[in-house]
């Protein structure tokens, strides 16, 4: 049985600026808080989601039973991070589509939903408004910063930009930046979701509809990435859905794995906010701290002052773990304290919100020894 | 400077029975041949095509010096498949559009185009359509069949449905079967096509649009599956299309890699026929020899009676090199005579297409000591 999560809301009215120039302003942060922040403000611990997520990461809504947040395997009490002893924060990033201000939101300046108008905003933009969050929560330093994939490059970017705002790191499954590969998926999905005729340049919401095509071969995309060769060929493999032989047609369902997909599909974009996806896919093609450091990630990572926890995923092809060590070499570069567990899982870039033993052990064992530090 | 091509068209009025149950008729093959076959008529090749590829295997058409066949560089005089030697029949499958019957020509029995009644095909099928375009030549056995990718899949069916026809075969770039991941990335170039509003079902010819969109997509989809991380990596890395500084953008083109995709998936939807895409993705999804066999390759195999070459590349993701391996054991479990060459290559599965000196030597050499049975 899970705890009761209860999502909270903090208003900001002050500008903030943007690393693509503009700024917002008059914008809200939803953000959910588990365990007990001490006498000592020490044990607090921040969780940066990735794409599809948000600050609902543990515990479960009064009345909905199913409702567990999305690293509820990962955080509660007695869990990896234990609630007992970690005052635990998720925060719903700006621009997303689940409680925080995004493009379905009204500029307050114009009266008018923001829709495409809303500002490009970066993984440096989510961290200087996470600070800014963490400023009115009283925590001048967090215990730890942690969060996979996406999470991941926000906890690496924390680091970069407020080396004593926090003690440790915790990077799963992410990378310093993306290969053109991974852009190239990310472009295709929002060239899916452009191109739709719902999508009216993004101010879709005046006009009554939802780009769901678009939307829904964007997540088709992302599942393909999110698994790995393996572990869809033993769930789906080459399985028909109906009887042992094929219907032979070009548009009906065939195969489990195309039934899996179209369903995925269908999910998401019944919630998932078109112009959500596409800031959010931006936020990571743009992510490179070595870029303004004439492309030296160890450069990059001079000044940073935590100690470091990374872990990657053996069949992980979408962050492989090469570029988790990428990290770790830069780091190692720098003399700073850093472990890296390299888990083998069959589950793709996907293991990183799965139970798995090994994997849990490590995270668990790293936050036993950060507890120490708490007396 | 390469030699002069002329496709020729044969039309066949008796049905071809499919294996989805239905049949065709009155239906009409393009194809093209290079250099003289023998009086023995024992120097026949055929080559066989994958997606985007047609009869236009080798040589430039008249007045177009930029109209090499997607061959070129291995079929030709004095080339790996050398013409002086060999008669070289390349021919576009059954529902293509590159000239051969397909879903935009009118169907015989009704008068209205096509469409999406084009019946599916399969490999089998295009086998079976080539088999008899060779009878109309006189041709009784080849000295080769020969195909990268699903033109393999082909040149495989063909040693199984027609063990007697050839004596060897040649295999590039293939598999014994799609994996759940291929099926995945064909069935969201699907999607991505039939929920484009200018599909109509499939009858779009009849409203005079064209499903652009989700050509556009599946192309794009396509290319990234076709090039390996590390070829993309290293010819667009993550340059960005103008200047130094990102523009902060969702929309438009930030990194060369989005320019290059954009382009091909321009490219590619002002000329390929949309049900054609169905048609032949389907008929990758459905082949599978081993099906018939319990799901064993090596039954499936154990009447041919072909020798083999098989090739694979490195850093070819799509069909990648365990899976040409799965072809060599089900054969060598046969006591079938097999060659096989695993290329170091990094341009992944585009590979087959490309020019590397040991891919060349070794089809180069293979033909040689077929040429030396010819006398």
């Amino acid at each position: 049985m899970s705890f009761i999560a209860t999502p909270q809301f903090m208003h900001f009215p002050e500008a903030l600026p943007l690393q693509g120039g503009a700024s917002i302003q008059d914008y809200t942060l939803a953000y959910e808080t588990y365990g007990t922040l001490n006498a000592e403000r020490s044990n607090a611990v921040l969780v940066c989601h990735a794409l599809n997520a948000s600050h609902h990461v543990a515990g479960v809504y009064e009345g909905q039973p199913k409702s567990e947040g999305w690293w509820d395997n990962m955080i509660g009490p007695g869990k990896p991070v234990d609630t007992n002893r970690f005052f635990v924060i998720g925060v719903n990033n700006l621009g997303s589509c689940f409680g925080s201000t995004g493009p379905m939101h009204t500029h307050p300046g114009t009266g008018s939903v923001y829709g495409a108008d809303f500002p490009v905003v970066t993984v440096e933009d989510w961290v200087d408004a996470q600070a800014r969050l963490l400023d009115r929560l009283g925590i001048t330093q967090l215990a730890a910063v942690m969060g996979g994939s996406l999470g991941g490059m926000q906890a690496l970017s924390w680091t970069i930009q407020y080396p004593e705002r926090m003690r440790h790191a915790v990077v799963v499954a992410s990378a310093p930046n993306l290969t053109a590969e991974n852009i190239a998926f990310n472009e295709v999905a929002r060239r899916a979701i452009v191109t739709d005729p719902d999508f009216h340049g993004g101010h879709f919401y005046a006009h009554g509809v939802v780009p769901k095509r678009g939307l829904r071969i964007a997540r088709m995309i992302g599942h393909i990435t999110y698994l790995s060769d393996d572990v869809m060929n033993e769930k789906f493999g080459r399985q028909l859905r109906d009887g042992l032989e094929p219907k032979y047609s070009t548009q009906d369902i065939e195969f489990q794995i195309e039934s899996y997909l179209r369903h995925q599909g269908d999910k998401f974009s019944d919630y998932f906010d078109a112009n959500t996806y596409l800031l959010i896919t931006r936020a990571l093609d743009y992510f490179d701290p070595a870029l303004r450091h004439g492309g030296s990630l160890t450069r990059a990572l001079a000044a940073v002052r935590a100690r470091y926890l990374l872990v990657s995923f053996s069949t992980d092809w979408r962050f492989a773990p090469a570029r988790s060590r990428e990290i770790v070499k830069a780091l190692l570069d720098n003399h700073r304290d850093v472990a890296y567990a390299e888990i083998d899982a069959p589950h793709g870039h996907d293991a990183f919100l799965l139970e798995d033993a090994r994997y849990m052990a490590v995270v668990r064992s790293y936050f036993d020894n950060i507890a120490k530090e708490l007396v």
